[in-house]
């Protein structure tokens, strides 16, 4: 194993003798320090999510980590606001805060952390008039929420977003949920299951079973934590919050689904219950995404899920979330949001987009062994012996010039320890290469296979097209 | 043209009859939104940066964007403590704080933004014990400063870090100054110096004009400004520093260099200005630095400038400087900092570095138009006539399994305004595919290049493999 993430320190114990001071040398709680295994797996990734995204047409932006908190506050509902990480004054705009008399957080910082990529999407759809009419843009960067940290949770993480802007056409919808299916499947996942949901028609079956619609966010909230709570905990936190037990119930057994209900089943089942021509509407809604993704990569994975409900405000039409079994929680989220770009005081432009949690994907690829072989750090180290530096440069670049990725050893040391270096763990190169004065006279290298210790004298103009058979080559005696 | 980053919002003129709300849609001050077109330029230059700081032997680590305050507060010397962006506590920690009788900054937050690259390296060179005994790390990330934003000056902005710890040798100076050579050179920059200098150098300096050393840090402050502010600038600035005329003039007097005077000159100058024994390690030092380099990318690059100091309070050995004619200020900087990982109160370990900063070089390749052309947006819009949705999504498919990157019209129109849309600003897409009911019957597409007009009817199976040859067919009459 090479290193990864997580490793305590191992040096401690043998400085003990030493003054120490009490700076922890740890990542604040809920953030983390990515080595270089780590990084391959994370690039790896990310690289699949860009390339697919890109070819479902989708455009990258990219937006700043700090924003105005006028942007962030009351977009994210009751809870959210409670997880910006806000940005203290400095100077002068601090001295004015501290010296009133009854200081207020407000009063103590005008800027926060991006919460997540939809709002700031909103703000620029708003911002640049030069945009494409349909703005079909992706983003992948990290957001912040001050939340508890836990599996898979933490308080920095990557969003991998796409979003259809300026159009109410459903085919947006189908487009979305395209791209992030077909993401998932180029990474190897074969069971997941897309839930999908209408946020009117959730709004129909709280005033349905007669809760009051003031109670409609709080409700929404409880319901939201299903998956992770269970029935009982539902029960209990709508009661926590005023619902009650008869109507909490009554709620409940409309979003409950039985295993054997298929979506036709389902529909049919709620537009008996609510009886609307509304409902109809929304649930009309529904099936056509999923027919219309029936020829497409999300074709079989869509499942109406009554009881989804998606804790974020913003909200106004069918809403989603990617689960596997395995996982806790969802793999990413999305849904209509058409009334969040007008909140910005501009006109209002139609939206849907989709979440993938690049953190949640790591962590089922982790835990199922999904990760292909990836290459990390150096092919070559390049270990001299009684040669002058500048000519171990020199042999050095002409390697790199042919692509190769090669560490020089920095100090002068005794060939075995060289190739002990080249060998050790967060090296761990496949080949080291020797440079000596007979390879220098020569024009040439004696590579050695560090696994198998085959070894070989080539020359130095050759080495990129040779590594691999010797690599290939079988242990030597 | 294409989209860029800086477009004013248009769209506010057309909506004047509406109720608007004060919320800005602008990024807060310093801060940049990127859109499509200028992320393929951060992505191009990202993209070389890593690819030759691999083939020079680094791997890359992440680090998170939030610190502990106390691995960040005092590290940066005297400005950049007051630069740091703290975070805000929050809930029970920020009510205790406010309910102090004297609210402090130190009550207030404990955490802070990511400022640099290094200072969070050698927290992590002292956190894991796992690490090879040569570090070479890269880091690619954003950093914070509350600086006062100006040209190729952000609030937010990237650094492009390359390090290697766990060496005193002198060939780890000269393996860093080589990658970040070489990363210019591939960016096609022909014209960089490479400024070096000596920590201790300047120490001796300033000691040998009588100049206290108590004074030492805030003269390198002034020093340090030579190139933005000009001799008389830093005089002035000294005076205020309360360090007296004579001595200041005296300082200047050492570290001006005539253009005539070569690195040999310079050397011998300083040699003969210090005599000292001290004096000539650190210069033989930095003239090592400079032979071993002179068969590699930074060969003839490097001058010894006696009057760099750097700004960061962490050095101890060689300091190095970037600079191209027309830009104020540097492309990136770097230098040996033997002490810093010692800070964390554990083992020293050596360390040198170069941070390059992506924004300069993204500024100067701007303005000297050194990029290549760049791939931005769909290649293909698919329109579609009288075609069930579920068909054009297959057919949408079929393309990007072909590995092109296809938009879908989203929304019912005649077939002008979809072909309008498909050559529109901020889409552009070199090629329009049209679905009608002859080509689903036929499994065939029209393709339409936008510029020539040039077009042709193909199987769906072939347009990847045709699309190059209609691209550059000629204007049709």
């Amino acid at each position: 194993m090479r290193f990864g993430i997580l490793s305590p320190n191992c040096r401690k114990e043998r400085f003990i003798g030493q003054a120490m001071t009490q700076i922890s040398t740890k990542p604040p709680s809920g953030m983390r320090d990515f080595l270089p295994e780590e990084i391959a797996r994370r690039r790896y990734v990310i690289g699949r999510v860009r390339e697919i995204y890109e070819q479902y047409g989708f455009q990258p932006i990219e937006t700043p980590s700090i924003e105005n908190l006028s942007t962030l506050v009351g977009k994210y509902g009751e809870e959210g606001d409670q997880l910006l990480y806000r940005i203290l004054h400095r100077r002068d705009a601090l001295r004015r805060a501290l010296d009133e008399e009854q200081v207020q957080e407000a009063d103590l910082a005008d800027l926060g952390l991006r919460y997540d990529l939809t709002v700031p999407l909103a703000r620029v759809i708003a911002q640049y008039g030069n945009l494409p009419r349909f703005f079909k843009r992706y983003q992948i960067q990290p957001v912040w929420r001050a939340d508890r940290p836990g599996r898979g949770r933490f308080r920095e993480f990557y969003q991998c977003d796409v979003d259809v802007t300026g159009t109410s056409s459903l085919l947006a919808e189908t487009d979305v949920l395209s791209a992030v299916a077909r993401v998932l499947q180029s990474l190897g996942f074969e069971d997941f299951t897309i839930q999908v949901n209408h946020r009117k028609l959730l709004t129909m079956m709280i005033s349905s079973v007669g809760i009051d619609l003031a109670d409609e966010e709080s409700a929404l909230v409880a319901v939201d934590k299903l998956g992770k709570i269970g029935e009982e905990g539902v029960l209990k936190e709508l009661d926590q919050r005023g619902i009650e037990g008869p109507k909490a119930e009554a709620l409940l057994q409309l979003i409950a689904t039985d295993k054997t209900e298929d979506n036709a089943a389902i529909a049919a089942r709620l537009s008996s219950a609510l009886g609307s021509d509304k409902a109809d509407t929304a649930i009309a809604q529904l099936i056509e995404i999923i027919e219309t993704s029936a020829t497409g990569p999300a074709a079989g994975r869509l499942r109406l899920s009554p009881g989804l409900a998606r804790g974020l405000g913003y909200y106004t039409g069918p809403i989603f979330e990617i689960t596997v079994d395995d996982l806790a929680g969802s793999l990413g989220g999305g849904g209509r949001y058409d009334d969040l770009v007008g909140m910005f005081g501009k006109q209002a432009v139609p939206a849907v987009g989709f979440s993938l949690g690049l953190e949640r994907i790591l962590l089922v690829m982790e835990e199922r062994g999904m990760y292909p072989p990836l290459q990390v750090g150096p092919q070559l180290v390049l270990c001299s012996m009684g040669v002058d530096t500048s000519q171990v440069f020199k042999v050095a670049e002409e390697l790199r010039q042919q692509g190769l990725r090669v560490e020089i050893y920095p100090e002068p040391a005794k060939l075995g320890k060289q190739l002990q270096y080249a060998d050790s763990d967060g090296v761990r190169a496949p080949c080291a290469a020797i440079l000596g004065e007979d390879e220098l006279e020569n024009g040439s290298l004696t590579l050695k296979a560090l696994a198998s210790g085959a070894q070989e004298t080539v020359p130095v103009s050759e080495v990129a097209a040779r590594l691999g058979a010797l690599l290939d080559a079988p242990p030597a005696d």
